[in-house]
């Protein structure tokens, strides 16, 4: 076992559930204080966060990432057990063993071996890691980036070891996300008996017109490096039970996935346009999640694709798709932001493993995107 | 206090909420049997049934009615307890006082009145009053209209009890009632990620056009005696909860309330060609909870209105519009039905009251209607 799959295999073991960081932290810490890292632990709500960095000046390069991994669900659906890592067939099983221990402990690792090299980088390397991505997220990174802001520090180059490949570790590496917009929209109708519609108001049926156009109007084209924005309802919820009652109020939660081509102001007046259009009475509460973010190009984004290159022989693509990450608080600060991390297709799941040695792969691409920098 | 509102009194003090009769059927047997009329008690499952009659050839008319009543709801907040019927400022309070234990007492006394003054009447007088109106209406007046015809009994005029007044007794009565169609529809789609829509199909999305284009479809215009047929959505329910899930089915409950100028089977027809036309992935369960039924002149309408005018003075409208009744499992048998009843502005509320002096001139105009129908 390789010193990454062991921390790795490590790291699993410790059952840290959202928001538990079961001393993951601690763990990793033992190892980089070894090397010269300094700790600052910033507890928030029920959430721990760690900051730790090594080297005093020069640019300002992050690994981040998170301790925390998503419930198993009943245990006995595992062919094994979510804590208890083991190999087979070549493959890392475990609750965590892809989103994200593998990353963490391939982090350490590459930090290990890279400062073994060169003790007297130029730059400051440093870890931003919570213990709730999975969860709400509203104590985790955000709330390390708010305290980074109020020290003066600003993070130059970040890189979240995010799940992003999709067959074989570095295929694919994001440099971006869309931004996420919700909406909790109440159409409000006037409550009534269905044998007597003239002394009622169906607020489904004045919502029916304006959802179509809601659903099939074209928001942008996306650009070159996002897909078009999309628009999704969710949930969509009238009505007392009762078959012979009108209902006086129809709740429809929706959300939108949106480029950089749109901002959410526009977003939203658009949506507003629309429905008033349609005549509707109507409250609608939106809450923006997160903005778009994009790192076009760049040190970082070059950096990461000649390590991957050199590391796997392959080429990599740049990608924006799926879901949010935390790269969402740290891209405002200004700071250059991709995710790279092992292969995607058993995360969340039962049975969630990662090929061990694409764990070591990573490590060589981290290690490798620091000597490119000139850390 | 009069005999009719004497015997209201007595039934409201009965606590008869569906399917419990309470003891009403007896109640009214005791006086009926004194005048001659035989009963025939027909259980069946929770609901009690009775038909009695008076007489052994010629044309058949029936008092028909029920003894159950809405739930109350908490007593508290009634003024006046709703099962300890009293007469205050002239209004007889008390749940079913309108609907329809006023329309029952009235009938009784009528009976009464009417056997005194012609006791070799020609025809035959029959009650048909069940204790399941206001709820299912499984085991109530469908089931005694079968027993019916097992008999060979063919109803030919029918005076159903319901309140069909609006602010004088007598000044609308019911000769007709619109069909009522339900629909439980689920749409079907592919469940998924909001931030992969190209993985998944929104249900909600593909129903919404479909859906406004029911709720506008003009389906017929009525006629002189119907309003135009009209399309409620009552319950529409779509989503797991989570914010971030397009959801895989989204299902609704609709209803037509239609005019004679349409068929149920039409209705069906015209909606499945709507949602084919849209493409969804759909299961549509129809179920037909009335066909719509006229009584649109002959002996009894005529009957009804002389009778009003004589005791009232006052012209009277014809109607079908409002709910359901028991009439829509008579009048498929070929019988005429009308029906007749107090002023209904307080039925199924807290405070449920009558005006005391309405049930004697209600009374008065049913014994009038056999009268008038030679019975
Ligand atoms: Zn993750
Ligand atoms: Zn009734």
């Amino acid at each position: 076992m390789t010193p990454t799959v062991q921390l790795a295999s490590d790291l699993i073991r410790r059952r840290s559930v959202t928001p538990e960081d079961a001393g993951c932290m601690q763990l990793m810490m033992e190892r980089l204080e070894k090397i010269g890292f300094r700790a600052t632990y910033l507890r928030r709500g029920d959430t721990d966060n760690l900051w730790a960095v090594r080297g005093d000046s020069g640019p300002l390069f992050a690994f981040a990432g998170h301790t925390d991994v998503v419930p198993t669900g009943p245990e006995s659906n595992w062919q094994h057990p979510p804590f208890e890592p083991v190999i087979e067939d070549g493959y890392l099983f475990g609750r965590g063993a892809a989103d994200m221990k593998g990353s963490l402990a391939a982090m350490v690792v590459a930090c290990e071996e890279f400062v073994a090299a060169h003790p007297d980088h130029n730059g400051r390397i440093a870890f931003l890691i919570t213990s709730d991505e999975e969860g709400p997220a509203d104590n985790g990174t955000v709330k390390v980036v708010e305290w980074l802001e109020e020290q003066g520090e600003k993070i130059d180059w970040c890189l979240v070891g995010e799940p992003s490949s999709t067959e074989r570790v570095g295929d694919v590496i994001k440099n971006g996300r869309r931004g996420s917009l919700g909406l909790e929209l109440t159409v409000f109708g006037v409550q009534g008996h269905v044998a007597y519609p003239h002394l009622a108001e169906n607020p489904v049926h004045r919502l029916a017109p304006a959802l179509a156009e809601l659903a099939s109007e074209k928001w942008d084209d996306g650009n070159d490096f996002f897909p078009a924005t999309s628009f999704q309802v969710s949930n969509i919820n009238g009505g007392t039970g009762a078959t012979n009652v009108i209902p006086g109020e129809v709740k429809v939660i929706c959300n939108w996935r949106f480029s950089t081509e749109l901002t959410a102001e526009e977003l939203q007046r658009r949506a507003r346009a629309i429905l008033d259009r349609h005549g509707l009475k109507y409250e609608a509460n939106f809450k923006l999640s997160g903005q778009p973010f994009l790192t076009a190009k760049g040190a970082l984004v070059e950096a990461a694709q000649r390590a991957i290159e050199s590391v796997s022989g392959e080429a990599t693509e740049l990608s924006t798709a799926g879901g949010t990450s935390d790269g969402r608080f740290i891209a405002p600060t200004g700071a250059q932001v991709v995710e790279l991390g092992p292969v995607n297709a058993t995360i969340h799941k039962v049975d969630e493993c990662v090929c061990a040695g694409d764990l070591d792969t990573l490590k060589d691409m981290y290690r490798e995107i620091l000597c490119n920098l000139e850390m």
